[in-house]
C-alpha cells in the first residue's frame, strides 16, 4: 500500500531561491564552480539541512555527498536520489541544482510523514558535473562508476593551475570512503530539461527512457586560395562551398531520422578568411545523436557517403575523424515504469522522452538501475543566467519524484 | 611606316632580376610596402636608369613618377606606359613591376634603335597601387584621376600611426607637380594576370577590354542558439544552414552568368561557434562582379531573392547591406586594337579578357583613353612570394606593349 503524501511547493521554492544565494548574480543567476568557496557554503548546508533530518552524511575520497535516511531493512541498498550542485560561471538556479534540492524536499517529506520504507533512501549530490572549472565534466559520478580513476580526477587542474585534490582538502570535502564502494539499490535523478520540447508541447513532466548515443567529427575541406575576381568559376576550387553542402547534408540527415534524431554542425573556420579571397580551407566539427546505435551508424554512414558525394566532383580534398564516440544509454524499465506511474498518479500531462545532453545519470546507469525525470524550462534556455523554471514546475518534477521513489520501494517488501 | 622594334628579352629579365633584390626575401619573393627604405631604393633605380636613357623624370606631389623620352611634335600629351613598384608584405617579383620594367625595356628599345615617335613617350610608375601600408589600395592614381585629393593622401596613416606625406618627404618623393596636371595621350599598363585563365587556355596574351564592375554585400543572418542534444531539428533556427544555403545560392548566381560572372562568399563568422551549440548568428561577405552593369544589377536581384527565398521560411532574420560598389570600366576600343595588332605582328596567342582585379589602370581610364596587356603567371598565383613568370611571358608582354605603343603613335602623325 503506497501512501499519498505531498511534497511542500512552497518549502521546495524557498530551498531552491535560499541556495541560490551561495554564488548568486547580479542577474539572477549562480556562478557556483566546483570545490569553491561557494561550493563549499552549499556543501556545508546540504551537510548541516540533512543531518537536522536525521540523516546520515558520508563523503566519498572524490567529494560526492551522500545522505541517508535508514529503512526497514537495513539490508537493502539505498535508493538515491540526487544530480549535482555545482554551476557554469554563468549559470542558472537550477540546471543540477533542482535534482538534489528536489530531493532534499522528497527527503522532508517522508521524514515530516513519519514514514519508514523498506529500502534506506538517500540524497547524493555529485562533484564536478559541468566540468567548468575542472575537465572533463561528470567527473566525480565516473570515478563512482569506475570510469576514471580517483587519481585521475585528483590531478585535474583549473586555468590557475590549482588540482582538483589540493582544492576537495582545502574545503574539507575530501572524505575516507572509497569512490564506488557505496553500492545503490536505484538512482533517479530530476533535471531541468535544458531544451524546448516540453515547453513546445505543452507537457510538464518528462519521462525519460535513456540517453542519445552521441559521436563528434572533425572534417578538414581542402581546396585552393584564389583571387575572387580573377578566378572563374569553372576554374575553383572552392572549400566553403563544398563545406556549405556539407552542412546542408548534415542537417538533412538529423531531419531524415527526426524526430529522435540531431545533427550539427556548431563549428566553422575559413581560411584565409577574407572577403576577396576564393576559401582554400575550411575545417568543421559534425555532432551526430540519436538514442538507437544501430541508427547513429546508419547516420554515420550517411555522413561519410555525403562526404564522398559532394566533395571529389567539386575537386575538393577532405579528411574526417571521429574524435568522440559516446555510446546511448537505456535507462531501467522498472524505474521508468514508476516514474510514469508517479505522473499518472499526479495527473500530470508528460511525454517520453531521451535525454540529448550529458547527465550523471549517464556514468551511474553503468553500476545502478538509473533513470531521469525531466521538467520543462522557459524557451530551452540552460547554462545561462536567465535559465527559468516556475515554481508549479519544480513542484511537479519533486512530487513525481517521490511518487516514483516510493511505488519503487513498495516493490522490495 | 611602323618599323620591326625588338624589345631584349634578356636584358628585360636582367632588370626584374636586379630590382628584385630591393626588398628581396629568402622566399625570392619581394616585400617593398609603399614608401619605405625598399621603395626608395627602387625609385632610385628609376629615376638613374631612365636619366641614363636621356628621359626627363618628374615626380609629382603625392609620388608618382614619370620618365619622358620626348617625341617629334612636342605639342601632344604623352603615350603613358606602366604601373607600379611596391607589393604586397610577402609579394612576389611581378605583380605591377613588370609593366614598369618592361615598359622602361620599350624606353630602352626605343631609344637603342634612335626611333623617335610622333607624340612623347613616358614610363610611369604609379605610388602605392597595393595599399598594404597606407589603404586604399590604388591611392595616388586615384589622386592623379581625382578620386581622391592630395591632403586625403598625405592623412593616411600605417599601423604604426605614420603618415603618407610624412614618409613621402622622408624618402624624399614629394615632388613639386600638382597631381593630375598632366595631360596623358593615352595610357597602356602591362600586368601578370594573377588568374589561371591564360595558363588554363594555353594563351600567351590577355587583349584586356576593360575592368569588371565589383560590388561587396555584407550580410548578417539570425537565428536562436541552441543545446544540439536537447533541441529537435523542428524548433530549430540554425543561422548557419540558413548561410550555407545562401553560400550555395552565391555560387549558384556565379555558375549562372559564367564565364563572365563571378561571384564568392570569401568571409564567415559563426556565432558561438561551439561544437554543442546550434549556431544563432552568422555575418558572411558577398562579393559579386561582371563586366557589364545590367548583369551585375541582375545579379544583385537574384541575390537579393535568394535572401527572401530562403532565410525567412527558416525563421531566420538577416541585415543586408552593400558597402561598395566599384563600377564596371570599359576600355578604350583604339588602344585595344593597337595591343590586337600588336600580338598579331608578334604572333602569339591571345585571347580578350576583362580584368577580374583592380589596377591604376581602372582610375586612369577616367582621364584618358586606357587598356591592359596580361600575360600568364604560373597557377594564377599572385599576391605570394612563390608568383612566377616564365623569362619568354615577360618578354612577350613587353613586346606586345612596343608594337601597341608604336600603331598608336603611328595614328598621331
Amino acid at each position: 500500500m503506497i501512501p499519498n503524501l505531498q511534497i511542500d511547493s512552497e518549502r521546495l521554492w524557498g530551498m531552491l531561491m535560499d541556495t541560490a544565494k551561495f554564488g548568486g548574480t547580479p542577474k539572477g543567476g549562480v556562478k557556483r564552480l566546483t570545490l569553491s568557496d561557494e561550493d563549499k557554503l552549499v556543501r556545508d548546508w546540504f551537510v548541516a539541512e540533512l543531518t537536522a533530518l536525521g540523516c546520515t552524511v558520508t563523503v566519498d575520497e572524490v567529494g560526492n555527498l551522500f545522505a541517508r535516511k535508514p529503512g526497514k531493512n537495513p539490508e537493502l541498498p539505498p535508493i538515491a536520489m540526487g544530480s549535482h550542485l555545482d554551476t557554469q560561471p554563468t549559470g542558472g538556479k537550477f540546471d543540477g541544482i533542482l535534482g538534489v534540492i528536489g530531493a532534499v524536499e522528497v527527503m522532508k517529506a517522508l521524514v515530516g510523514a513519519g514514514y519508514e520504507t523498506n529500502a534506506p533512501i538517500e540524497v547524493v549530490s555529485w562533484c564536478n558535473e559541468e566540468g567548468s572549472r575542472f575537465a572533463p565534466a561528470m567527473l566525480a559520478s565516473g570515478v563512482f562508476a569506475g570510469v576514471f580513476t580517483p587519481e585521475y580526477a585528483y590531478t585535474r587542474e583549473d586555468r590557475q593551475g590549482l588540482k582538483f585534490g589540493d582544492e576537495l582538502d582545502r574545503i574539507g570535502y575530501r572524505g575516507t570512503e572509497k569512490a564506488g564502494d557505496h553500492p545503490l539499490q536505484a538512482y533517479f535523478e530530476l533535471h531541468i530539461e535544458q531544451g524546448p520540447i516540453l515547453e513546445d508541447e505543452g507537457k510538464v513532466i518528462g519521462v525519460l527512457t535513456g540517453v542519445q548515443g552521441m559521436r563528434w567529427y572533425e572534417i578538414t575541406v581542402t581546396g585552393q586560395d584564389a583571387h575572387t575576381g580573377a578566378t572563374p568559376m569553372r576554374l575553383r576550387k572552392n572549400a566553403l562551398v563544398g563545406a556549405a553542402r556539407m552542412i546542408e547534408a548534415v542537417d538533412a540527415i538529423g531531419q531524415k531520422y527526426s524526430p529522435d534524431a540531431v545533427a550539427t554542425v556548431g563549428l566553422i573556420e575559413n581560411k584565409p578568411n577574407s572577403r576577396n579571397v576564393v576559401p582554400g580551407e575550411v575545417f568543421f566539427t559534425v555532432d551526430l545523436r540519436h538514442p538507437e546505435e544501430s541508427v547513429l551508424q546508419a547516420m554515420e554512414d550517411e555522413l561519410r557517403a555525403a562526404l564522398v558525394a559532394i566533395l571529389p566532383p567539386m575537386k575538393l580534398e577532405y579528411d574526417e575523424k571521429m574524435i568522440w564516440n559516446s555510446p546511448a544509454v537505456k535507462f531501467a524499465p522498472e524505474l521508468i515504469a514508476c516514474v510514469d506511474h508517479g505522473v499518472d498518479k499526479a495527473g500530470y500531462s508528460k511525454r517520453r522522452m531521451v535525454s540529448g545532453a550529458g547527465h550523471d545519470a549517464v556514468y551511474i546507469a553503468r553500476v545502478a538501475p538509473t533513470t531521469m525525470i525531466f521538467v520543462p524550462c522557459e524557451g530551452g534556455l540552460s547554462h545561462n543566467e536567465y535559465e527559468t523554471i516556475q515554481p508549479e514546475e519544480a513542484a511537479a518534477g519533486a512530487q513525481v519524484l517521490l511518487n516514483a521513489v516510493l511505488e519503487y520501494d513498495a516493490t522490495l517488501a
